[in-house]
């Protein structure tokens, strides 16, 4: 019997309980053995539910049963889930978690703790959700040199972002609707700045690259800054506008950045709406694989956990193949002023020579008080400096978004 | 050193040996050991190359080398694919395989002989291609019951209905380019007939729900039937037609099948164009995942198959874990008369009022040499019931395809 402690029993928690005993039989067939919820930690006690019996308070109970195989962390928050999951694989047990903020800034730590005690720390939920992204990348394209890894990350702002485009709503009533539908925090600052995206591109930068990522470090932009007159425009290109996660390799060097992108529909990330998560990989063998599915929510996120449960307990250390990280030599972040790409800028005028002095643009869209451009690819640095002397000429951007 | 034999060096097995070559320490990083091609068992030489030396014309001397840990067969046929399979399985090695012939005849048998010879069997390349199909069917979604698993899983006939669609070109001259580019073989039948796409879905049902399903019996049908006139209408519905494999739970029976349907756009699978694959599977945690990638070439499915051969050198038989197949019941499986859905039928008629008589059918379009409407949901028998009382009254259906 493979007995599993939840430490933190709120949606993502509750929900790898409710897997484990609504998919039984199914997981005890694939597994050859059972899988039991042993304990619960948690300051409430679930009363008048199956689960009170199995609640504890005290964490020690479970890091001193030699019974517990596998810690499951849903708490949220860097601590004390960082140091509950060191404990429990110093004390021999596998951790699965869905905590990005803790797989980011403690990841590579321990995953060493947990190659050097034998056991495996999977987090395949902290990135995407229910979509299958960190197992696919680290063992099914692992015969290939990764050279991009781009996605939407955040179902929250995907929802916001579908909203302004299918329904018109400004981002204001789009944040309130995802609000209202449980999709956002209270405080949604850490998913619409993107930096709940920066996390997990970060994540997934580290195993495609093999190099450690600091996500407090790299560049994020979030979708505060968009209009619905941007959104309307991308339609009208046969485009969408999406925040993205984006991991490549240029030349010997990396780019790693979240910003909003203009998505042409050819791609197929485009199309992903609503909550949903895509993640596009580049491999030099395969060319390009995307996966898709539900980016968050109670029962998708608790199926990526539980498949953890089986993987170590099937395989245990055995399995754990996300390499060291390989010394980050200074400089192979390309600063995001270094970062090439083609741009979407919106300038209040309707004067389109000045703009066309300044750069060889396309012109995508002229009213009466904006003009739309494509910009050719250049380092954003140098964007940078051509609106600055367009706005001491009074050509003042009111919008720059990146074209995919 | 992880010695590899491969058996068949053609597109594909010449794949193999180039992925090995070309990411050879990043396998060797990832895999904390070297892989290295021993032997090439092929009738050619491969004189000039530097294959030429490691080519054997004889089985045995593989077979008799206990250094060859893996046995990579890409021979592409049932025999003797199967007999040289077996036995390298019954000398202790490991078979990786893209030969979707000799899964779907004999992949419970020589998952068997894996199992019992502490070896692995694997055949993610079987299905898909590049596209991670199987792993994640099996390891990702293990926490969920499946539902269903249906997608485009043939890359030739995914290339002619793309034709039809986006150039307008005929069947014919659709099949001839593809056969130009080298994506359709001289006797494309089993492509354009539905029986390639057959057994694929049968192994992912196999997989998706446990019973052994025989591909020879499955009802498949093909793309021959297709015309331009049924593409340009489902265009206009914002569709497109898909050839698909489908395989799901219908109450406690199962539907498995392959036929062409009408694909709102609203669907992922419906933007996947070209040679792409796409597989959609739905479990009972998760949700729905679509997975989306190259399914077929050189080297994307070698990407496939050394991903195989690191699990297996990694793992050996410990990762087999597609589970024997149950029993099959007798009538477990849904006829084809049985299984509902919806249709797209255009009549030769000019008069609605015969057809509207016969069913409750949504007229979606009409000129004078046709109708073209949308039943309601019905078992397929009942719909050719229908169907041929209308053609007593000598109204012909000239098009019959389900709405997916």
């Amino acid at each position: 019997m493979i007995n599993v402690a939840i430490l933190g029993f709120g949606v993502v928690g509750s929900g790898v309980g409710e897997v484990i005993v609504m998919n039984n039989e199914k997981l005890a067939k694939s597994l050859g053995d059972g899988i039991a919820v042993k304990y619960i930690f948690d300051k409430r006690e679930f009363e008048g539910t199956p689960w009170q019996k199995l609640v504890v308070h005290d964490i020690d109970i479970i890091m001193n049963d030699p019974d517990v195989n596998v810690v499951v962390e849903c708490m949220g928050g860097a601590h004390p889930a960082y140091e509950f999951s060191l404990q429990a694989i110093k004390k021999g047990k596998s951790v699965v978690t869905s905590n990005k903020e803790v797989v980011a800034k403690f990841g590579h730590e321990l995953l060493s703790a947990a190659r050097e005690n034998g056991v495996g720390y999977m987090f395949e939920a902290s990135v995407g959700g229910g979509t299958p992204v960190i197992r696919p990348l680290v063992k099914c394209l692992v015969a290939n040199e990764i050279d991009s890894v781009c996605g939407i990350l955040n179902g929250t702002t995907n929802y916001i972002l579908t909203m302004m485009n299918k329904y018109s709503e400004s981002f204001e009533s789009a944040l309130s609707a995802a609000q209202e539908k449980g999709y956002a925090e209270r405080d949604p600052s850490d998913d619409i700045n993107g930096i709940d995206t920066c996390r997990k591109i970060c994540i997934l930068a580290d195993i495609a690259f093999g190099y450690g990522m600091d996500s407090t470090t790299v560049y994020a932009e979030g979708i505060t800054a968009i209009r619905n007159k941007d959104v309307a425009l991308a339609e009208k290109l046969d485009s969408s506008i999406k925040l993205l996660g984006r991991a490549k390799r240029v030349g010997d060097r990396i780019s790693v950045m979240v910003a909003p992108f203009i998505v042409s529909s050819e791609r197929v990330i485009s199309g992903i709406d609503d909550v949903f998560n895509a993640v596009a990989i580049n491999g030099n063998a395969v060319g390009e694989v995307t996966l898709c599915g539900r980016g968050a929510g109670k029962l998708p996120t608790a199926s990526a956990m539980v498949a953890d449960i089986v993987d170590v307990a099937k395989n245990g250390g055995l399995n754990v193949s996300w390499c060291s990280p390989d010394e980050t030599p200074d400089g192979i972040l390309l600063t995001p002023d270094q970062v090439e790409d083609k741009y979407y800028v919106a300038f209040a005028t309707h004067d389109a020579s000045a703009v066309e002095e300044q750069m060889d643009v396309k012109i995508l869209s002229q009213d009466a008080s904006e003009i739309a451009v494509e910009t050719p690819k250049m380092p954003y640095g140098e964007l940078k400096n051509k609106l600055s002397a367009l706005e001491a000429k009074e050509i003042k951007a009111v919008s720059v978004i990146r074209i995919f």
